[in-house]
């Protein structure tokens, strides 16, 4: 069962000037851009008390980002966290939840899925279960 | 300075629905429904973990809601808990930042202001200062 927040996703145009302003003028700590060529993406965790803000760039055009905005670029979803993603897509499942991913999609160290905006009024619900090291799979 | 998320803001089309999946579905906490039949609003808070998701159902036209959703329903704010809104107001317009509201709105037991979405990459900040009761003005 969800219990906490874990991260919001936000949709930026420009990573860098995103960053002026949160980290810049807001004043939260700068963080490390993760640069992920191949989907030509990059991500900065900015943390706002015990939640990350997740900055992402992104080209909207890539097959990756098929949850990419719809609606341009802000607030782009909510990650709650579970203990399993796959016991939640389950009962989700059979509660007739609309999914977007029927199986979990292996992140770094963790296991998403994202359900449908229209399940949670227009909010994009993206699943996440952090993984330990030794649990990633390969 | 914000130090920590105070609350996300969602704006929902209709809230008995949203409440039947954050509540019934995702098993959060059923609040109470708060009406504002003046602001012609129903506003419902449901707990994840220590964030409220203020789920707010509108009717757009009314003026009171000039900065309601402009994408459609989704989410729609990130409140970030401040010491001072009128410091932070001072602070931010001394840095150029857009704002919505020059001067502070009086909510219930807080004092709020909005920042224009685009200071922060399409994301509209609300400012919250909470106050004791003391501090409520008539």
């Amino acid at each position: 069962m969800p219990v906490r927040l874990d991260h919001l996703g936000i949709y930026v145009e420009d990573l860098d000037k995103a960053l002026a302003f949160y980290c810049g003028v807001l004043g939260l700590d700068r963080p490390e851009v993760e640069d992920k060529p191949e989907h030509r993406m990059r991500i900065a965790r900015v943390r706002l008390g015990d939640v990350d803000l997740e900055l992402i760039e992104a080209a909207v055009e890539d097959t990756m980002l098929r949850h990419m905005p719809y609606r341009g670029p802000g607030l782009y979803h909510i990650g709650v966290r579970v203990d399993s993603t796959d016991t939640e897509i389950e009962r989700l499942r059979a509660a007739g939840v609309p999914l977007l991913d029927e199986t979990p999609r292996e992140g770094d160290r963790m296991r998403v899925a994202f359900l449908h905006p229209a399940a949670a009024g227009g909010v994009m619900i993206e699943l996440v279960q952090r993984l330990s090291a030794a649990h990633k799979r390969s």
